[in-house]
C-alpha cells in the first residue's frame, strides 16, 4: 500500500468492520462466528456499542425494543410510510421518509430522559440523597427545556402507558439477580413520585421513560437512545408501510379525498 | 360515533395495532404479553407478517438478519450514513438518508432471489424435476432481466462469502428437524451448481442468496425481502454514523480534502 | 499530481463544475458571469442541460416550473412536510421526506407524458399521420401500462385543470415566433381529443400534461421532467413547512388528535 | 359542511392555497393569473413569504439562487446524490437523501449569518454605532456558538470566494436605486473589516455571507434562509445526480473499488 492509498484509506477508518476476499470480521470476530450465535438484538448491541449482552440484559434489551415499534396510524411516522408507498416508492424509500421524522419531539424523548437520568445518577454519586438529586436536576432541567419532563405522562395513555410497569418489572427482575444496578429504575421512580407529587395527580412514567430506564442500566449513551428507538420503530412503520402495499390506493392524503381544508387566507 | 367519524378513521384502518386509553394491542394481543415474551426478531415477523416464529425458525430469522447488518464504509449506504452525521443532523436523519438508497441494486437482491427461488418452486410444484426447473427459470430470467442472477457470485468475496455457508448450514439443521422444508435451500443449491457448471468456475451462493433461502423458507413474501434487508442493514447504518460522530469532522466528503475531482467539461 | 490522484480523482469527475482556490466555473462558465446574468429558471437549465434557454423558451420554462408548485395539503407530500415540521426535525429534513415520496405514482406522471409524447413524435417521423401516430402509441401505451394515460384527466379538476389551457397558450405564443416547434403541443391536443371521443366526454389535459408538452418542446429527456417537477413541487413543499412552523403543534397526526382509526384486525 | 367535516377540514388549515374543481388560487391569486407572470424566483418568494418582488429585488434573489446551487462532488451532498442514483433509486429519492444532509453544519450557515446580521442591526436600531455593534454582537455570538464566525472564510476559496463580491456588487447596485435599503451590506462589509483586524489577514465574506446580506435585505426570516439553500442546491444536486445516470456505475461507493478502508480495531 503506497502513501497516497493510505491517505485515502484512512479517511474512512473503521473499529467495526474489516474485510478481506473470503472473510469479514464484526468488531474482532469472523461473522460465521456471530451467525446463529447472537440473537439480533444482541448483534445490534454488539455493533454499535461494542459489547456482547448476555442473559437477563439482553432480555432486557429486547424488551425496550419490542416495546417501542409502533404506535399506530395517527403518529406521524406511520402514517408518512403509509402514505409514502401509494406514491409509487419502494419501502426502503417509505421507511426513509418515516424514520427521518423521528426527531427531537417525535423521537427524541428516550435520549432526552436517559440525559436527565443520568443527570440525577451524577448528583447521587456526589453523595446527594436521591430525592435531592431528582429535585435538584428537575429544578434545572425545566430551567433549560420547559416544563415538560420527557419519559413522564401521557396525552393519551390515562392513567398508565400498559408498557411501563411491564417493561419497569422486568427491570426489577434483572436487578433481583444483579444483571443490572436498579438505580436508574429508582431514580425514574422518584421522578414519577416527585412529579405526581407536585401535580396532585399520577404523572406515570411512559414508554420513553422505561425504555430510557433500560437504556440507562445497560449503559448506553443517551443520544444512542434515539438511535435504538429508531431501530425499533422501523419496525412498526414497515409493517404498516407493507400493510398500505396490500390495501393498495394512490397518492393517499392524510384525510378522506371528500374532505378539503381550510383556507384561511384573505 | 358519528358517520363522519367513520368516515374518518376507516380512511386509516388497520388490523396491525389497536389502542384505547391504557390499551395496546398488535393483532389482537396485548403489548404487555409481547414484551418480555417475544424477542425483537420474534416481533419483527409477528408485526410484519403476523405469525408467531418459534424455535429453530425464530433462530434462522435471527441469522439472516444477524448476517446482513453491515458491508463497510465503501458501501454506499454506510458512507452517506457517515457524511451525514458530519453535515450537522441527527441519527435519524442520518439512517433515513441511508436506508432510502437500499434500492432495486444495493437493497433489491434478497427480494429478486425470493421472487426467483419461487419461480423455479411453482415450476417444481407442477412436476417439473428440479434441476430443469432451474434451468428453465434462469432462462426466463435473463430474458427478462438479464445476465446477472441475484443471490449468486460477488464481485468482492472470492472464492466464497463466508456468511453463505454458514447460514445454509442454520437451515439444513432447520429441515433436519422439519423446522422448515429445506426445499429452497435445495432450489438455492442447485442455481449454485448449475451456474458453476455453466461458467466452468465457482459462482457461489452469497449473502443476499442465502438469506433469500431463509426467507423463503420462513414463507416470506418477496418484496418483505427487501424490507427485512432495511432493518438489519439499520444497524450497521446506526453503528457507523455513531462511530463517526465520535471521530468528528465537518463536511466530511468521499475522499480527503486535499483531492480535487476531475473535470472533464469542456 | 500522481497516479494515484487522478485514480481517485478520476472516480468523481464531472462536466458539471470546476474549481480551484478563489475560481469556480460551471459548465466552463465562471460563476461570477452567471450571477446577476442568468434567472434561476435559467441556471437550472443551464445547470441539469448544459444549455442557455433565452427569450419565450426561458419564459416557458418559468410557466412551467411555476405551475406545479403546490396541490395542497392533501396531496402526500404537502401532508408530509407539514407533519414532518412538527416532530421536531429542521426544514431540510421536512423537505427530504417530503419529495422523497415524488416517486412514479406522484411524482411520475409528468415524466411518463414526455415519455409518451416522444413514442407519437417518432411515429410522426416515420410519416405516421399524426391522428395515427397518436392511435397507435395509445394501444401500446394501454397494453404495456395499463388504461391511465398519463397527462389526461383529472380526478378533481373537473371540467379543466386551469393551469393547463394557460400553460398550453404560452406555448402557442412560443410556436408563433418560432421559439419552439410546436409539434408537442399538436401531440397533446390530439391525445386530448381523441380521449374524448374515445370517452364521449371531455378528458382534458392536465398540469403533468401540459408542462410535459413544455418539457418535450424544450428537449428535455423524460426522466429530467421529474428532476425538474421536484423543484417545482420542492416550493411548495417549502411553503407549507415554513407556515406549518408557524402554526405550531407537536407530532401532528393526519387527521385530529380526537379521531381514532378503524381497527380491523380479530 | 357538517361540523364533523369542519372538524378534518380545520386540522390541514392554510392560507397559502385555495382549491375548488377547476380552480386554484395561491394566497388569493387564481394560478393563471401567476403563470407566465411570475418567474421562478418571484413565485418561490410568493410563495414562502407572501409578498411579489419586483424589479431588482427579484434580480437579488435570482443571484443569490444562482450563487448557491453547487459545490462539486466533494460536497456531501452532492456525493450522497451521485452515489444514490446507482443503487437504483429514483431521482426524487436521490435529491431527498442529498437535501437531507443540508442541516446546521452544511446548510445552516446562510441561516446563522442572517441571524448574526439581525442581532447587529438591532443593535444599530437602539443607536449603537455600527462598528461598535458589530463587536458587541461578534463577542455574544462566539460566547454562545464558539469561535466560527458564519459567512465570513473559506477553508478552500482563498483568498476570495468569487461569488461574495459579485453578489455585493448587485446588492450594491440595487441600494443606488433604493430598491434594498444596503444597511445589511454595510452590516456584512463592517463584519468582515473586523474580523480581517483581527486576524490582521483578510478574512472575506463567503457565499454564506453574501447570500444571507441579500436574505437580510430582502426581509428573509432567518430559518428561511436555510430553506431558500435548500431550493437552491437541489438544482446541483439534480444535476449531479442526473449526470451520474449518464456515467451509470453500480453501488458507487466514495472511493475506486480498489481502495479498502483502514480498521483500526484491537
Amino acid at each position: 500500500m503506497t502513501p497516497h492509498d493510505r491517505d485515502v484509506a484512512d479517511w474512512w477508518r473503521t473499529s467495526i468492520i474489516d474485510m478481506e476476499p473470503g472473510r469479514i470480521s464484526f468488531r474482532g470476530t469472523p461473522v460465521q462466528d456471530l451467525i446463529g450465535e447472537l440473537s439480533f438484538a444482541q448483534m445490534i448491541w454488539f455493533m454499535v456499542i461494542g459489547e456482547r449482552l448476555e442473559g437477563e440484559r439482553a432480555k432486557l434489551l429486547d424488551a425496550a425494543l419490542v416495546a417501542a415499534v409502533d404506535h399506530g396510524p395517527q403518529a406521524p411516522s406511520i402514517a408518512i410510510a403509509r402514505m409514502a408507498t401509494t406514491c409509487g416508492v419502494s419501502l426502503n424509500n417509505a421507511m426513509a421518509s418515516a424514520v427521518n421524522v423521528l426527531g427531537d419531539v417525535h423521537g427524541g424523548a428516550g435520549e432526552q430522559a436517559v440525559d436527565l437520568y443520568v443527570a440525577v445518577d451524577n448528583r447521587v454519586q456526589t453523595g446527594l440523597p436521591l430525592e435531592n438529586a431528582v429535585q435538584t436536576t428537575l429544578d434545572a432541567w425545566r430551567k433549560e427545556h420547559g416544563r415538560f419532563v420527557p419519559g413522564f405522562g401521557h396525552r393519551f395513555h390515562k392513567p398508565v402507558d400498559p408498557r411501563a410497569p411491564r417493561l419497569m418489572r422486568l427491570v426489577d427482575d434483572a436487578a433481583n439477580t444483579n444483571a443490572v444496578s436498579g438505580r436508574f429504575a429508582a431514580i425514574g421512580q422518584t421522578i414519577e413520585r416527585v412529579l405526581s407529587a407536585e401535580k396532585a395527580k399520577p404523572i406515570p412514567m411512559n414508554i420513553d421513560g422505561a425504555t430510557a430506564v433500560i437504556f440507562a442500566e445497560l449503559g448506553c449513551p443517551a443520544p444512542l437512545a434515539r438511535g435504538l428507538f429508531c431501530l425499533s420503530r422501523s419496525v412498526g412503520i414497515l409493517a404498516h408501510a407493507w400493510e398500505q402495499v396490500g390495501q393498495g390506493g394512490r397518492n393517499k392524503g392524510p384525510t378522506p379525498p371528500r374532505y378539503r381544508w381550510t383556507y384561511d387566507g384573505s
